[in-house]
Order: structure tokens, then C-alpha cells, then sequence
């Protein structure tokens, strides 16, 4: 299976060249002296869309065949996967439409739209009604479904911001990556098994959402689970290609604690300056909680986005700076 | 005059070589589009101490005699000169003295005091009452006094962030800092006029706080005024060699409105995912108004700091996180 996988790593790398950004990498010293390691992150946030989904999307769209291509595609997303895949077709040319609830924030589906792929919105917000949406439109378009994560395609674009990040930085003795869906966490196990040498590979996952670690635990994929965290990305249930792959090639999951997420979030904005959603502070967090590290390890980590709403932040000086105060 | 002040430029690359972060450069397609101009931005954010003003401190404190080193360094601010100088004053084994007005944010009183200086409490947090305080320490003391600006040692340091923007990203056609006390845009023009070809320099500058604009128009120093800007490091006014040496190398100063300011500094976190301050976006707000640009041109931008009070974004989600909520 490994080398299957990694041919299909390598055909996403062509196909990727010169379209995705090689996106920086990034070091810091308070970060190594907490966790007593040498840490690398991997800047997905700066990656067309905001995330590394983009990567998956784009080699999913790329490998559909020229009659496909002309269906167009669809796909059910509130998040990253949406705008990913709204973008990937927009620079491919070809039509997108993307399911969202009808309460979905105004800025997420503006950001969907705003690169030109038709916003459909289902009511109620339930699993069976996006379905049924999703569905409906398939039988009137043709359009050919793209999972945000239980995908071949998917997982081998995922798999590149991994391969990128030890030509940049590596070796590494670990790997980390945040996990929901599992599709960054399988693409970097994937290409850890073919480009380092007794790497660990450990998830992180919310315990807030702990499908995964549990799905390892017991051998078996959950997916009736309530999630309960911050970190909006990482709320999907485990895929089952996802799950397949993980079994053999992640070493483990660590779970960390929501106050966890948010602390390490405040560090990377305030420390690195860099723009993090929660989904990515969940692979920082087990290196300032000592969780991970502690003894000089070569880590590397992938920061998977930076979609974060900033009203919160902006609103009240807008206000003022509009002399509406 | 112009050979004296780049010799002093050589001399504060020599000193900050292998102590301050080559800080990366960053680009934007849609700022491009938007600022009909080809942009980079070099991220001072990242710098040691939260900005650019490391480069200066660093740079003034080196070259300090041995017989002043060892009675240490003071300077009064309660900004990012102030942290400068304390992790400069770290670094060199130097003590130091930061006098802050009794009022400033905890989380700034805590920043100088984390890098080990003494931070000294003055009060009331005027002008005088703070020269006094200065006058006091430095008589007990002996330590050297530092100003944030107005002296030859910083403005060279600060230059070495545009001559590190030439050598990353160059030739320019524009150049654009933002203008406080003068110290950075006056580096970048001397930069600019030894290593660019008929670039133009351009300092960006709050409405609210135009004494740079007035005083380069009337050809007289503005001290007397009182600035209204969200852009909390350009709230000085112009220092004496400062303007000396922008009116001889500065070609023109561009206002911006505190919507501009703003607006500016969303697009950035937004769509560049780094966390600037308001000064910072100051310098990058003529591009999004279409002050500057709009003909192709190459621009380099000083992104100068990026140390910003993020207590209105996480405190809800620390107090939730926590399950305090």
C-alpha cells in the first residue's frame, strides 16, 4: 500500500508545481526553550485559501478526467475545504457549487462566492439535509463529488505540504499535525514513511473531539460523536480511507485540552505574529504543555490555517476609526 | 553628508550581523491587484523584540564605550523602543533602565521587565515629569541615555532593515515606512540613496499626527501638537537629525485617515494572516487607497512591528476555554 500511496504523493506534487505556494517555514526560541526541542512549523495559514486544503483540492480537481471537468464539481463544507475547492476551481476553470447551511457565517460564504463558485445553502444545518442538497444538485448537474477528506486525491495533496516541509527543515524525529477528518494527518504519515527514518507521527486531536484517538484505541472508526471545541475544523468525523491509512502509518494521537488550544493560539499570534485558526494551535499545544518534547527533538509541525473571524478584533475600532464613536 | 551617515550603516550591519533576525519578505496577488503595483513587504514583525526598533537599540548599545557599558543604558518610553532596548541591553549584558509613564498597560510594563531591564514608573505621564525622572536615574547612575530616535546610532540600525529589503527583494521604485519620531524612515532614505537608482522615498504618516507633513511643508520642526491616532508609535514628534536628514532625502510624506489606518491592518491579518500593528498599517494603507501605486511600480514596504494588545480577542475565549463561562 505504501508505495501506491506515494506514487499518488508524487503525481499531486506535479500536479501542484508552481500553482500552490511553497509556503515558509518558521522557527522560535521561546517555543524551543518551553519545549526543550527544535521545532519547525510549517506556515499552511499563508497558503492560497488560508490553508492547506487548498492543496487536496486543487489535486482532486486536477485529476478529474476532461468529461468531469466539464460537470463540474460539488462538495458540502462551511469551512476551508469550501473556500479550497471554490478557488482550485475557479483557477482550473471549471464550475463549483458548495453546500452550506443556511446559518453559516455571512464572511464564510461570502468567501466562498467571492471566488466565483455558487453558494447553495440547506436547511435545516443537519447531516441527512446537506446530504439530500448535495444529492439534488448532483442529479441535476453531473457534477462529480469531492470529499473534504476521505479521498484519495485529497490525501495525496495533503500529503505535499509534509514533503515540502522536510526538503525545507528536516530530518525530523516527529511530526505533528492536527487531525479531524484525518486528511493532512494521513498525507503526513504517508510521506514520513517514505521520506524519514523512524519518524513519529502523532495526531493532535481536541479531546473535545476525540474520534480518532478513540477509532485507534479500539480498532474501530467512531462516528457518532458530539463535538465540543473551539477548533471548527477539526469537529468532522474520521473518513474511512483516512482511518485505514492511520492505522498503519500514525504512531499516535495526543489529545489536548481546549484552554490548552486557546493558550497556544495566543502564543503563536502574540510571540510569532503569525495569524493561526484553532484547528492549527491543536498540533502547538502538546510542545507548551510538555505533552511532546523535552528532549532535544527535531519536530516538525504544520500550522494547517489561518481562516479566523477577526470581528471580534476589528469591530470595535472600526467603529471608532469611522468616527462612528 | 550622505557618505558620513552609510559608513555609519556599514558599521551597524557589521554590529547586527548574526544578532537580529534576517526578518523574511512577503508578497500579496490581491494587494497587487488592488495596489495596481508589484509589493513586498518586509516583516519587521518578526524581528527580535516584536519590531523594528531592535535594530536601532541593538546598533546604539554596541556602540557604547566599555567605561559606558558598564554603567548601563536608560531611555524613556512605553513603547517598542522600550522592549528594544531592554533585549538589547539583555543580550550585551548590560543593564537598563526604562522609564514608563505610572499608567502604561501591565502587558507593557511586563514585556521591558520579562527582558530583565528595570522599568521605573513615572508620574504624572507627562513630558516633563517623565525628563525628570530620566534626569534623576541618570544622576545616581551614570547610565547613557538612549532617545528612540533622534541620535545617529539608531537611525544607521534602523536602516539596515531597508538595505536587507534591497538585497532580498530590489531594485524599487517606491519605498514606503511609516513616521513617528523619524527614526526609520530616515534610515530607509539613506539606504535608499546609496543603493537605489532614482527610487523615491516615501514616509506614511496618521492624519492625526502630521507634524512630519507640516514640518517638511514649512520647512520648521513641529513639536507642539497633540496627536489623535490609533497608531500608538507615531505618536512622537519628528527628532532634530531625523529631520535634518529627511529634508535632504525624503521625497514626499503621504497622509492617511484612521479608516485607512485600520482597514489597512485587517487586510493584512486577514489576508496576509501576520499580526501588525497600527503603525505597521499605516504603510500600507496608501496602497489600498490608491495614494501610491497604480502604474506597475516595484514598492518595498516596512512592515515595522507587530506588537499589538490581543486581550479584546482571546479574553472571551480564555474566560470559556477555562470553563469560566
Amino acid at each position: 500500500m505504501k508505495d501506491k500511496l506515494w506514487k499518488e504523493v508524487i503525481d499531486a506534487q506535479e500536479r501542484l508545481q508552481g500553482v500552490t505556494h511553497v509556503t515558509p517555514v518558521f522557527e522560535s526560541s521561546s517555543l524551543d526553550q518551553i519545549a526543550k526541542s527544535s521545532v519547525t512549523l510549517k506556515a499552511e495559514n499563508l497558503q492560497l485559501s488560508g490553508s492547506f486544503k487548498f492543496r487536496g483540492a486543487y489535486n482532486a480537481l486536477s485529476a478529474l478526467s476532461d468529461e468531469e471537468r466539464k460537470r463540474g464539481v460539488i462538495t458540502h463544507s462551511s469551512g476551508n475545504h469550501g473556500q479550497a475547492l471554490a478557488l482550485a476551481a475557479k483557477l482550473l476553470g471549471q464550475r463549483a457549487f458548495v453546500i452550506m447551511p443556511e446559518n453559516a457565517p455571512t464572511v464564510k460564504r461570502e468567501a466562498v462566492a467571492g471566488y466565483g463558485a455558487m453558494v447553495v445553502p440547506c436547511a435545516p444545518p443537519t447531516q441527512s439535509s446537506r446530504e439530500e442538497k448535495t444529492r439534488e444538485i448532483i442529479e441535476q448537474t453531473s457534477a462529480a463529488f469531492i470529499d473534504s477528506h476521505d479521498d484519495l486525491h485529497v490525501i495525496a495533496g495533503q500529503a505535499t505540504a509534509a514533503v515540502e516541509l522536510i526538503e525545507q527543515s528536516g530530518p525530523f524525529d516527529i511530526l505533528l499535525a492536527p487531525v479531524g477528518g484525518g486528511g493532512l494527518i494521513a498525507g503526513t504519515a504517508i510521506a514520513a514513511s517514505h521520506l524519514l527514518d523512524g519518524a513519529r507521527v502523532i495526531g493532535c486531536e481536541p479531546a473535545g473531539a476525540d474520534d480518532a484517538y478513540k477509532s485507534l484505541a479500539t480498532g474501530e472508526r467512531i462516528l457518532d460523536f458530539t463535538p465540543r471545541t473551539i477548533a471548527d475544523g477539526l469537529r468532522t468525523p474520521l473518513g474511512k480511507l483516512n482511518f485505514e491509512i492511520m492505522q498503519q502509518l500514525v504512531d499516535a494521537i495526543v489529545l489536548v485540552s481546549e484552554e490548552e488550544i486557546v493558550r497556544a493560539m495566543r502564543f503563536v499570534w502574540e510571540r510569532m505574529k503569525l495569524i493561526i485558526e484553532p484547528s492549527s494551535a491543536v498540533a502547538v499545544a502538546p510542545l507548551l504543555s510538555g505533552a511532546i518534547g523535552g528532549n532535544g527533538e527535531r519536530i516538525g509541525v504544520i500550522l494547517s490555517g489561518g481562516n479566523v473571524d477577526l470581528d471580534r478584533f476589528f469591530a470595535p475600532i472600526e467603529k471608532t476609526s469611522a468616527g462612528k464613536d
